[in-house]
């Protein structure tokens, strides 16, 4: 099999959810093009949304069948699915869907991993110890505590350092060392998936104003100044700590290819104000590449028709863009 | 005097920033039109932008001086000005300019105050204990700690309910009490300056996907609820606690007048990147009407003739409506 083009292994998610009518939507943007998918799951969820469907017995098969049908590697289904009412006896299905997609991009069969959204609540309820999809990624590729969380979208790209957890922890848990891990992974990342020769590295300030001179908070001085030193040593070409607030005008954009965030909504108020719609999340740090849809099941309008796939095509163009980099055909 | 069209007082603002810089700009902007202002500085300042200016004794005669030059009443300056060097010694002159701004807007002379960008720092080595513009002008009002910050621009309203203080300190001074104080102020300035009948109010989380029922932290079950609630038996329409990242998002703004945000940088990135030009500071909660433009003093810019007007031009507009709004003619 040629290393390039290699199709993407697309999970099924939560199948109550807006999973399989947006699995369906992508298929029809994607279906003429080079950028091809193998769902990790059940073929016939995927067909009450009016789309041809195929179960596969291997992921090489995608070549042949794209253009033609939904490929999908069978994943069962333990209980029916109605769509909006989700039921803990599919998490089983929903992690296998997970695990199998994580060994296809390991072996090196699939390109990427594209997982569609999935409900920690009902996860939870089956057992499922993980914050998120991130947490559980990084166990299975055995580099746990090391994945990083990237959004992007056409107009910015940002990581926040600290993720889930709540504001005041994140205050805590902010260390220098975790700054320059967060940055090296990210750096590394921009070069060989994005195949940006020399990534501009934007540093927020954690503070109103970046502590304005320590007189509002000294973290910046304390902890990012010292990140921001270590990392210039290792030659990369970074600034700040800048301001938050000012940091994600389109001028202040223009010059960096990431900010690095100090906190969940620092990163994500500005992706997602700019762009509800076409905001993708990645994974940086794992052995596998993956990306996913910056959105959640949305179960409250699954199954009515309305879902748009924009997210996850963009999830699914991106992923097709970063095997492309990481392994050039 | 009728009370109709009263003049807008304008005050100088560090004269070493872009504050003469932008007063002339919002001057020809302004000049053909019914809101207009007097300058309380030092007219040789404004005149090396350019405009025809002209002291002025009393601010009654700005309406016969306004469409042919900038009307200013008298302050003297204590040393000569060279823009982008800022000078404490004049930080005397700086605050009698703000100070007689109040006092026009006080006895009703004027019909608002619109204020000029100063420089902290600068003001700080002569004494000034302020941590900025909005407390001072509390102090002169006579209502220090009832102050509250709203920024606004055509496309959004938000309040920062904890201000200019570490985001540490802001985690530790939120309370109900204050939540329930700025609201309370808000929705009554929404009602009176900006002829909105029956304010709908947004109240964000503090905590990443508001605190996901507890599992990222708890404000929102201990400090935000209960206050939603309080204000909600007051009869106000309010919604919430809601997940910071997608409450700034088109759709979701089109459903509140203001948003409620529980630190400076919840409510000032998704303002200055949706805008980072109209946006316009107004304080709530004084006995005066207040608006800024919502940039600072850019010393590194001054004098070179590339500062926009357009935010103060938007302060000068919102405090005219307010005005308005508030002895409608």
């Amino acid at each position: 099999m040629p290393e390039e083009n290699r199709p993407l292994a697309l999970t099924m998610g939560d199948p109550a959810g807006i999973g399989p009518e947006i699995t369906a939507g992508a298929w029809q943007a994607l279906r003429g093009g080079t950028i091809r998918f193998a769902v990790v799951g059940d073929a016939a969820l995927i067909a009450r949304h009016g789309v041809p469907v195929r179960d596969i017995g291997t992921i090489a098969q995608v070549a042949d069948v794209f253009a033609q049908a939904v490929p999908v590697l069978p994943v069962a289904l333990a209980a029916p699915v109605t769509p909006g009412q989700p039921d803990s006896r599919n998490a089983g299905a929903i992690t296998t869907s997970i695990a199998r997609a994580v060994e296809l991009a390991r072996n090196g069969q699939a390109g990427a991993v594209v997982t569609n959204p999935i409900s920690k609540i009902v996860l939870k309820k089956a057992g499922f110890a993980y914050p998120g999809h991130t947490e559980y990624l990084a166990a299975l590729c055995n580099v746990p505590g090391r994945e990083v969380m990237m959004l992007a979208c056409p107009e910015l790209r940002v990581v926040p350092i600290t993720i889930h957890v709540s504001l005041r922890r994140a205050l805590d848990e902010l260390s220098t060392e975790g700054i320059i891990a967060a940055t090296r992974t990210t750096h590394a990342a921009l070069i060989r998936d994005f195949g940006i020769a020399a990534p501009r590295i934007a540093m927020a300030g954690l503070n109103p104003h970046a502590g304005e001179d320590g007189s509002m908070g000294t973290e910046e001085q304390t902890l990012i100044i010292p990140a921001i030193e270590t990392l210039r040593r290792d030659g990369m070409d970074i600034t700040g700590p800048w301001p938050p607030d000012t940091l994600f005008t389109p001028p202040a954009r223009a010059r960096y290819d990431v900010a690095m965030c100090m906190y969940h909504d620092q990163a994500l108020i500005p992706l997602k104000t700019i762009d509800m719609t076409n905001g993708v999340n990645t994974t940086l740090g794992l052995p596998i590449i993956r990306t996913s849809p910056d959105h959640g099941t949305a179960f409250d309008i699954a199954g009515r028709g309305v879902a748009d796939p924009a997210s996850l095509v963009a999830a699914l163009r991106m992923a097709g863009r970063m095997a492309e980099h990481r392994n050039p055909t």
